[in-house]
């Protein structure tokens, strides 16, 4: 075989990142394109990627007394139409379903026949592009008195919003999400469980993808169209984009009021709920991807993994195979039943295919798995393994005696989690810099294609419009009023008022 | 309190079995219509019935090698047409997406601003109603050698279908479901593969359903559009009525060649794939309801139920309140670490909510909970508990020691899913009775609106005109050709033919 490639991925992510985001993807074998616009098929490796982080954030959900359901697809129309905001936030970008049936049409000039759209739907109806009105229908019907209070639903299903421009994982037409949605009878209650989600994604986030978001409050021209106030968490990832990669919305009285839900209080009066509506997506993975990847492919955090370990029996000679790939198996199962990482057995794949050694360790290497194992006809008699980490370059291993990697493999899976957690920390904090002059932050847009600008972190105190304009001039927006980073009195950069808000400006996906 | 009714669900089997089917699912809060033509909202405790189908089929699935994967929600219609039998099959019930956009219109006459759809799409695309073919277009483009086979991949997903008399779970526009979706190098594969599903629905039917299902082949009439051959799992509910709960099919090259689904074989010569689909959905929620359930509302299966075990505080002394409540909740902590039921330690749930006894009984009794255990201030004394089982009358309770509830609560549920069966199975094999002529066949059927006939088991050598005339004439349809209850050679009803064929009449949801 030739020798590999100096990296597995072509272009590295120095010559061009978006393009070397495509090849991770391909190379992983995650997702495709397909012949459905701006669509893509999220193949089995992918998948698994959201099976991962569904089943943690389900057990969350309903371990903090959320239940799940199901609402209908398609959203007839006058719903939409009754909050304000939030049709015109949507309006642009729905799929809308205004037949039931096709016909066979004859054509004339060819003499082909060819399905035609028939049955036209006297109302059409869109696919839902978020639920917050077919639900809250529903929340109409089934709130009645202060008992039925909080109502707290999650629903785990695909939405469409007909983007012009998709990339894959990070915006696509379709998409699949969680989205939760509650009722509470007080806006206390309702701020309190909006800032619950918030947090929970936040941890999720940082404990289980490794990626240290920053969690804050979305200025008036970054919201939820309808909400009260939205709480984000923002990713910095390797090209020093932000990705926003889950949000939570306090909805005030809004929804109640367009769509009457409304109870009967403690004190025998008429009230509107409060309602909070939060989501994260397959949006997600792509910002999995950017936050670890290197120029050979997936690096995945063995939280979230699909397989933990992977080893690949070494079988040079057809005469001790047998003998390596039963060793393989045995070793696999002793780590199944002897080791545990992040609270569940660790989960371990034997790849015995009939293929060449090097071809094997390349697909691992590109596919992200945190270990990498292998046993030859030498290992075998010594009783001993050879450990890649995935994290580490390529071409690093150790020799580990059989019954050490056992005992080890849990604590370097944690060492993998905890590497990949601190390099993404530290790049996130070499790249937020504190700015307090126009000046400076004009400088920092002002760079080449190529360059990346880092975050700055600027006092102010502009209005939507004065946002919007500086966003528009510079290709960049306020990603969040970061919590935590607020560093108490100065002027806005922008006007020269005094302000005590901070707030983080980035470029973003 | 007054005295609970006679019977929790009005009107009663008996009386009008379609209304006690709505009202059972009304009474047990597993969903509601909503103002999207024929799509149902499936509330919380009915989502947590798919949820134990998922979760127990998802397993099954992966153990036999199977992987997940997820395929656009939207197919181009030119998709659709490539395979003829299958386009004409759903031509007649498609939701069609023909916009990407709306915009506000103002109304003329009434002055009012409407949304109406806008940006036509150049290529309309359908809602999936199934997804063979796309996911067709995708294995096309996966598959290229021997090596590449099988293709094992499943999607769990919504699917719609535009039907014009809907039924709550039974039938609904849109629906949720698993799709697996195969392709293998040899046709013997691939009957084998349809056999093994098969195989698994009919015993996941069985073992977690405690549904009696008749496998067996459908005849051409009652297959799926495109398919060689589809196999079933016919379920006789209450009514005695057939309920199609499953299928598997063998699609043949059919798929394959319409698609280019093609590979180089070991012989270095291209072939086509022969592929199989196979599928179960949220109609085997209806199923169930119609299998089990009795006047008093939701009957579930041990093995099924979201909660295994109800545990009622009853407390008409504020003194005693604290103590009875404290005393629930740490049998309910015993029970879980103690009784594993399944497979799984037990699911216990303790309704501590501040409202009358009584009603909480009936609650319990309507959502099909298997045992309810009732702690009151004398019980507490005692160390006894007041246990009622679902499946016997609403009145029948038995006082037990504390200790051996707890040692014998996995019996019990074991008992209770045993009964279930038991029972079914009885009904199931009462019902169905051989025929050898005409007469006593088209006497079957004349019967009035309220009576309900069985099914026949009938030597068959009918043309497929010759089923469809009977079936229109006597509203009745061959379910299938029975596995395990072949009788050999007879004569066929119909035409008097020498047959070995014998098949399941009946009528059907």
């Amino acid at each position: 075989m030739a020798k590999p490639p100096k990296n597995a991925i072509s272009p590295t992510r120095g010559e061009d990142f978006p393009e070397w985001y495509q090849q991770v993807i391909k190379g992983a074998d995650l997702a495709e394109t397909s012949e459905t616009r701006g669509c893509m098929v999220i193949k089995p490796w992918g998948y698994a990627l959201w099976e991962g982080i569904k089943e943690y954030l389900d057990k969350r959900f309903k371990e903090t007394g959320h239940e799940n359901a199901y609402f209908p697809l398609l959203i007839p129309l006058a719903y939409l139409e009754k909050e304000a905001e939030h049709a015109e936030g949507f309006a642009t970008e729905c799929a809308v379903v205004t037949h039931h049936r096709l016909e066979a049409h004859k054509d004339e000039k060819t003499g082909k026949t060819k399905m035609v759209p028939a049955g036209e739907l006297a109302e059409p109806y869109v696919i839902r592009p978020t639920s917050e009105t077919i639900i809250g229908a529903a929340f109409s019907r089934w709130v009645e008195s202060y008992r039925d209070l909080p109502l707290l639903i999650n629903q785990w299903a695909n939405v469409m919003r007909w983007e012009m421009r998709t990339r894959m994982f990070l915006r696509t037409a379709e998409f699949l999400w969680q989205e939760g949605h509650t009722a509470h009878a007080t806006k206390d209650e309702a701020i309190a469980e909006t800032h619950l989600i918030h947090d929970l994604y936040e941890e999720f986030a940082r404990e289980i993808l490794a990626i240290p978001v920053i969690p804050g409050e979305k200025t008036e021209a970054e919201r939820f169209p309808g909400a009260e106030n939205t709480y984000t968490i923002e990713a910095m990832v390797q090209d020093k984009k932000a990705i926003q990669a889950g949000t939570s919305h306090y909805l005030g009285q809004n929804f109640a009021k367009a769509q009457d839900i409304s109870f009967i209080d403690k004190e025998n009066k008429q009230a509107f709920v409060h309602t909070t509506s939060w989501g994260v997506s397959t949006r997600l993975i792509g910002t999995l991807i950017m936050a670890h990847s290197d120029d050979d492919g997936l690096v995945l955090p063995p939280r979230i993994a699909p397989k933990q370990i992977v080893i690949v029996p070494v079988t040079p000679k057809e005469e001790s195979k047998d003998a390596i790939i039963d060793a393989c198996q045995a070793l696999a199962q002793t780590l199944r039943s002897k080791v545990s990482f992040g609270g569940n057995p660790v989960s371990v794949h034997v790849d015995a295919r009939d293929m060449h050694g090097g071809a094997k360790k390349w697909e691992w290497v590109k596919k992200g798995v945190p270990l990498r194992v292998e046993i030859g006809p030498r290992d075998l008699e010594s009783r001993k393994v050879c450990v890649s980490r995935r994290d580490q370059g390529s071409n690093e291993k150790s020799f580990l005696e059989r019954e050490d990697f056992i005992n080890e493999a849990g604590n370097m899976l944690q060492e993998v989690q905890d590497a990949l957690l601190a390099k993404a920390t530290a790049l996130r904090d070499e790249n937020i810099s504190e700015c307090s002059d126009m000046a400076s932050f004009e400088k920092q847009w002002n760079v080449s294609e190529d360059e990346q600008p880092g975050w700055l972190l600027c006092p102010w105190a502009g209005s939507l419009e004065e946002e919007e304009a500086l966003a528009k001039k510079h290709k960049v927006s306020i990603r969040c009023i970061p919590k935590g980073m607020q560093k108490g009195a100065s002027t806005c950069i922008l006007t020269g008022q005094s302000t005590t808000q901070w707030v983080l400006w980035a470029r973003s996906y």
